[in-house]
């Protein structure tokens, strides 16, 4: 099916993102929600949409599950089948691919997919204990492996192997911040510089506090469509061309290699091939830069540059807007921010404002092929899609 | 599309339910995939599985989430797509849902849906207290609406509007009872008399201990493969040819009418108009007997008899094994036992061996077109599937 549109893209929503004290998720998942039925007026959300699915990854920070009815009737569209995704960090991203089944399954024709997170209600030590359910219980969590820590191995082994630097980490979360500051929902919209990096406190060593993206609170959505209806609900949709996902060990000490995830290898390459694309094709991507060192993994088995190149290839700037192939615009979850169940969409959300020419500020030129990619964990998820604005 | 087959199950396990110490959920998910692996000698299962959803409703009670790689990699099945559903108990059903719509989508041939639940280590106000979480936290959880609590208000309101008696909830308890004791899997493989049932001590007035389900560990699991696939599988396929699915209120108090769940008249509506078959043309059925006044609601709201005549139904004997209708032939989440993210799909399994001739103490006789109805919550979810033995 490689060059075929799977579906498409015909509005989407986005909180702000941020400490967002006094609303539950219902609510934040409502602020998205409107943004989406706002920007689409010929859509009718009781009429027309026939599927919800929602990525959340933690049902204890507000004590509640059965995320799917419970956000179907705060927007007052019951009996709207929904139902709750959860992959960690990959929750939304996978409500997008379930979402792309149900168009292509023919059972429905518009479905409403997301993400919501609430989480800067806790305390940081009961937020790192609650995300650190998607490590392997047994065998990491007991141990003190929280996801810091998990990361800092694979930032280590990349800098032993590959000459890789402490500061190319830093210009990571340098240039994120700088486009995150351009982004009116990010998180914290405030540059940053190379020595403030450098200079902030060790978390896990070598990652700092610079390295790491932000606990937020947030929720995104996408309304998508069978492609042949798209224009009936607005004049510029978005296709979603390819879709990929793998999965690996759920604990990080079962991996040949530290260096490389292998999830996002396949499920780029799953994504890419359906989508008849290569990497030199993406003209602005989104990714999964849950600490900075993840961001640079992402670039080497997304194939933007070669093995062990990440570092250099931050450095060289090609990944800065207006650089070769731009890499979080939004500012990534660096800046932008992390409200994890919300992340895969809030995502799509910034390729469809790209494709579309709506991004203002930190709008990328010429960019008609995006790329998403959402990991869940350590990389045991990885889900990519790739979106075009033409059909 | 009604009238098509949508899936064929060619083949599915089941663990033994009930308490099951010395085993983490991850292992007893993999007794379930033994037993369907098994049972599909052609199926190469690391070749031929395109996706895996797997129903998993606490997070909380392994303190592990991620379940979706966690299981993939359980069963040796990397780099395998995978996802956790979550719906309350309604999980594994909603994972059937989405299996069927990646078969239908045309991105998988063959996939693999479950469920799991590990749950007899927690205190029981612990598991309580898990379970509410589908129930709304400000308005219900809060105040002290556990499960039972919110079943009796629905048993109340029917004894009260169409003179259902105690005992007509005791003979649901009595006939799935007998029916499990003949399932050698059932978490609780003993008969009770009806006056044992009415005997039992009130946990909320009107239900009593006999009127409730189990708190089990258990698992199950389907291999749905594209219909003109099935034989290359299996001799004996059973195909599915309706599904419907459907959200309520996520608070009961937001409802008109306690006496019936319409998600369930919704859903049943959807996958038999899908289906092309009415509630006369089904010869056997799982339904979810969470509490014995759901079962009678859901005779009602399933249409196997008139609003308001579930009780007597019951009592006519038309739901026994032999009787018109028979209901819960496995012993029903009643005595087979509640693992409650594994109930949807575990309703699948029996309803599968009882289409294929494979109960035997149990077996419906002359049983063709089958049915399973899977709550979630007090109904803020429910999923219907109908299936056939022929194509």
């Amino acid at each position: 099916m490689a060059g075929r549109a799977l579906a498409a893209v015909v509005s989407a929503g986005l909180s702000r993102f941020g400490k967002l004290d006094g609303f539950y998720a219902r609510e934040i998942f409502a602020q998205a929600a409107k943004e989406a039925f706002d920007r689409c007026p010929n859509l009718n959300p009781k009429r027309d949409i026939k599927s919800l699915f929602i990525g959340h990854m933690m049902e204890s920070t507000e004590h509640q599950g059965h995320t799917g009815p419970l956000i179907a009737d705060w927007l007052g569209l019951n009996p709207l089948p929904a139902v709750r995704l959860e992959s960690a960090c990959a929750s939304s991203g996978l409500a997008l691919r379930c979402g792309l089944q149900a168009i292509m399954s023919g059972l429905a024709d518009v479905v409403l997919v997301g993400g919501v997170e609430k989480q800067t209600h806790l305390a940081t030590a009961d937020a790192t204990e609650y995300l650190a359910l998607s490590a392997d219980n047994f065998f990491e969590q007991w141990h003190g492996f929280t996801f810091p820590a998990l990361f800092a191995l694979m930032a280590r082994a990349h800098m032993h192997k590959y000459k890789t630097k402490e500061e190319h980490l830093a210009m990571v979360a340098v240039k994120n911040h700088r486009n995150g500051a351009k982004n009116p929902k990010a998180h914290i919209q405030k540059e940053i510089t190379l020595e403030q990096a450098m200079a902030s406190r060790v978390v896990a060593s070598p990652l700092k506090l610079c390295d790491c993206s932000l606990i937020s609170d947030g929720a995104s959505c996408l309304i998508l469509a069978k492609p042949e209806l798209a224009k009936r609900y607005t004049d510029d949709p978005v296709y979603v061309f390819g879709t990929g996902q793998a999965s690996d060990t759920i604990g990080l000490y079962a991996r040949d290699d530290l260096t490389s995830l292998r999830t996002t290898v396949l499920a780029a390459r799953e994504a890419y091939k359906m989508a008849g694309v290569d990497a030199k094709d993406i003209d602005v991507a989104e990714v999964h830069d849950c600490f900075t060192i993840a961001e640079i993994l992402h670039y080497e088995d997304l194939g933007f540059c070669r093995k062990g190149e990440g570092g250099r290839f931050v450095e060289s700037g090609a990944t800065e807007i207006g650089g070769t192939i731009p890499v979080n615009a939004s500012g990534g979850l660096k800046s932008k921010g992390h409200p994890v169940g919300a992340t895969g969409v809030a995502q799509a959300y910034e390729i469809y404002l790209q494709l579309t020419g709506q991004a203002e500020r930190r709008q990328v030129q010429c960019a008609e092929v995006g790329l998403t990619h959402n990991l869940g964990g350590h990389g045991s998820t990885a889900v990519v899609h790739v979106y075009k604005n033409t059909e």
